[in-house]
């Protein structure tokens, strides 16, 4: 048994940061050994810092350790982070620079074309353009490896089964996610009780974008886009976890819909072969039920790393519609990143400091 | 100024009743003069028959009208219809053979060919076919009138202006509804508390047919439905009014994009040269912030009787894409049923039952 | 006809800013000629310095006037003050020393003995600590006259008619609160949603001590508190606007549960007597159902100046309970400070400036 | 290692019923061997008979088990019911009669004074009286176990440990509860969406009676009410799952807030003792922060069988208040019959038909 490798969390004490501190606790190959956060102005312990609000306790572990600034050096060998995404850009590239591997959750560098936007079901071939990335030496002696918005996470994992056969043409996404994704305090509770709200900066355009990425290829030194249109449409509704994504899309080749359905119920990739630690049994859960997936009773599917596809049918303006569902802080943000890592650190990929220190 | 017509309200206790019931309050043209419901066992007066859910209080002209059973004949000279769909088809048909205009919110009669399925500022040409309809008998001496789906009447309103200007060839529509629209008690609170539900019975296929009859056209004595292609995903959210429809819609004819803005902007139809009562000023209500329209801030808007129209933006799949919003109870039940009626009203044709005696 | 008098909003963008602006549109006594907040770094209209949250339009009268500092001299006469507590108190004294009278609704100055917080229903007599206010001179040539926290408002008003005739020796008022309360952006999503909230900082505290000092006397120059325990439990609900009330209630006096009764329906008071624009036609409704009041069907209630009273019974412990029902922002801040003003105006005592400068 | 207890359950597709279902999946000492529900027309196994609406799949187990009418005789040897209360008193009175123990969550029989009501930290000794009711015979062989109301189940925890030390005198508990105590459907959407309910038909009463039951002692072969006085006013917020009570308590002894504090921690009883399967470590979390408890964050405490106690103050009418909160559908209902079953199986008193069989 191989010794655990340490990792600090950038931005712990934020709602994705809890997350990560839940996920990360007994977790057979990462051992939490740092913990940071901007706004710290004084030493203070994780229990006294942070206002957990997930259910249950905060993990016994992380009570005491103490919340350091966002800066290098931490005492660990990797860094997950969740910081917000203007202040992400510079914070982790300053971690990159001072030699550790950055497992990001912003949306920082996510389009770069040089920085794998990595869902390991669905493209986990990207993980080698890591290797261009360091030979550019942009990041220093660290690397950055990212996971996308927590929509284009839970859309992907529906799309991959769906292109891997049947090539995608086109999809048009319209979301209903959950107040969490906004972190904390996020959504106002007078914006959202009896209400929907039409907007969420920035998120359609990430997913249009993201999702062409992630479906994409690795060519070379970069990841070129795939070539599908992508239309999204995204709302916000008062639903604490869970986003669900109702989908249409058009495919190049004819598809029936039992072959539809069979994409989706026999989907599995590399996490399930290496049986990685977060990795659900299926990626995909195919209910026949009318009414699911719904966010209260699918969500957690999987430990919140499956997402649920239902309501399968043929479309009147493209091929098939559906509708897919997926928890946005685990799935679509903490669970997105764990599995990155876990992913990397199978592959050897992981342990960027050393190589690098190695070679000098 | 003339006598008003005597109504009776068929399905007078229910959530949709309710909205009759306040809003032919003071009405200038209509007075109610018979209230109806299902399972009367004995006599009671309104006031103790209806458990009363609107704010406010019971309209005072409604209080101690008895509640009459579903028969006629009623004291009265139209009748309007909240009856559910299956149950509708029975009572409806009896009350026109009767020889009483039914001006109906169920779905019962809704697709057939020779049923107007208006909407006053869509295709306010569509009631010529009642002619059409009295020749054929069906109905006796009665005629019968329908008003849409909640969600068609929304879309069809927002999509109407565009139909006309740039031909409209496909929509893609997605719902987020209000729990109103099921009824009471409808929805139970622990299947939407923290959830959405992706399946609403029957609402997607009546969505796509609706709207190409609504945008169809009178060709003699039937509706043709429109060319269009419309895909419809519906979704059921914790709001209590209020349905949001998130359209994609492609046309024959180039528009930019300052020209469909237009078109909703300066939409105005018959409802509003003859300045019928219940007709709002502006049929729809077009917004630039990016965050409208939202349920709790603009379904009242025109006195529920517009619909808000906002987030236009040109769209990747699609020409362009947009959200639009209205009141599900009363734009898209009570209030389409009453400005079907002042309508006909308006154009003579309401008074069957005179027109059918002085025949004789 | 006399000339309105010329008004000022303090703290005009907030939550309780917007209803006052609201309230005032089409005043008879009142014209809103300044509005003023936190914040105004550069000069910008009303309609751009504020994102208006409450349903319809912002009244065409405020859309165009500019939001100034919170500096006198304003051009008006008198100032409504809806700032936060902590940064209310120098404001309004700063405000009050230039010699208008001011409204206030903030905490910040509601339990000095020599200002008067007043509920026109409850204590009118209170005002003429105004006199004593005067003499002392703390607040210059103006005067400040304090309304009650929201719950507080509510509780008195239901209190009143009890203690009026049966003499209250002990209350205890369990509240659960509307989100408004807490203003804007106040309570996160994430903390409501599906849950239950028991702790609301200082309103225990508040509710106790105010509701003494509304009951009590004007003795001389000083309101002395009123002999009753009170005692207060608060909590947040998922509700967005209308404070609930659970109270229980001990008399010194033996009083039949059809006295009490009575005690609530025949309640009137001064600002009834007068006709005050703003006063309800009945301040207190008394509702028979077993299951009222309800904050979605009676917050808006007289509107939404009315408190719905319900659920009357012999208690086990104290002799009576009920549950009373107000609207926070309407009755329980912006409309009771309207409220006062009013009644201040009435009886000739808002006009400070003016007697000021008259007196040199 | 005994032979498990085979076990029904009555009710068994209801709300309650899934929670036992569900809480008996992999139990050391009871194994489901039938289910049945009202309403069986055609033999249905449970997977098609139910809507399952509990987060994650119905257990393998009871997915293929027929379910079948309410009648004796099952194919088991004690019944769990969940029936609701009107149905239920025949239903039970059969079984116990055909010679089953009846553990029962209905209110059927919980104020008869011959049937233990029973909180097993707080009245183990109760069960006692098992025997005087099986000596009179009424319930033939079989006999009857009930475990109290939701909150007064809630309720009674915080209370013991304060009775216990101090002598209760007097409690006003005021209930904000969740939709799930409702059953399915239960509660409307309509009714409880940005809105609380003032009314919950025999909540208050149930409280007031079941609460001095409980706390009272077993006398013979009765049960002797508490003298403490006790009063309910009971609300219904919008919330799935978790009873808050808000109490304020007087005692005959003096009691320090220490004293208070260390009362509610150092809390245990019989079934902490007996290391039941069911029972959590602590039966009472207390906490200090003066948010908590909420029912989101504490509900699930101790699988959802602890009571988080918070807010603990000295009251100005009261000695003290504090407010409690427990999961309504775990040790309010399935997982109070289940700890009951299971104190009932340890001290030997379960197997009522083989030792009434023994007999003859």
């Amino acid at each position: 048994m191989r010794r655990p490798v340490r990792v600090g969390i950038l931005g712990a004490t934020g709602t994705v940061g809890q997350r990560f501190v839940k996920m990360l606790d007994h977790h057979p190959e990462f051992e939490v050994t740092a913990l940071a956060a901007s706004d710290r102005s004084k030493a203070q312990c994780y229990a006294e810092a942070c206002t957990w609000r997930l259910p249950g306790e905060i993990p016994e572990y992380a009570r005491d350790l103490v919340v350091l600034p966002l800066k290098p050096p931490l005492e660990c060998e990797v860094v997950f982070s969740s910081l917000p995404g203007p202040f992400a850009r510079a914070v982790e590239m300053e971690f990159a620079r001072a030699g550790y591997p950055v497992i990001s959750n912003s949306s920082a560098f996510r389009m770069e074309p040089d920085v794998p936007l990595l869902v390991p079901e669905v493209n986990p071939g990207h993980l080698r353009i890591l290797q261009a990335q360091r030979e550019k030496g942009r990041f220093g002696a660290g690397c950055l490896v990212a996971n996308p918005n927590c929509s284009a996470v839970i859309l992907t994992l529906a799309l991959a089964p769906l292109h891997q056969r049947f090539g995608l043409e086109a999809v048009a996404a319209t979301t209903i996610q959950a107040v969490s994704g906004a972190g904390y305090p996020g959504v106002a509770s007078l914006d959202i009780l009896d209400n929907v709200l039409p907007y969420i900066a920035g998120e359609e355009e990430k997913i249009e974008q993201e999702t062409r990425k992630i479906l994409g290829r690795a060519a070379g030194s970069e990841i070129e886009l795939g070539g599908m249109k992508v239309s999204a449409q995204c709302h916000r509704a008062s639903v604490s976890d869970g986003h669900l994504v109702a989908a249409r899309v058009s495919f190049s080749k004819r598809a029936r819909i039992d072959d539809v359905r069979e994409a989706f119920e026999s989907f599995r990739g590399v996490p399930q072969e290496l049986r990685l630690h977060s990795a659900p049994e299926r990626p995909i859960i195919f209910r026949d039920e009318p009414d699911r997936p719904q966010p209260r009773l699918d969500r957690d599917a999987g430990g919140g790393m499956s997402v649920t596809v239902g309501r399968l049918a043929p479309d009147t303006v493209f091929d098939y519609r559906f509708v897919a569902l997926g928890h946005n802080t685990i799935r679509g943000a903490a669970g997105a990143a764990l599995l990155n890592a876990e992913l990397a650190n199978a592959q050897g990929v992981l342990h960027a400091r050393e190589s690098a220190t190695s070679k000098h």
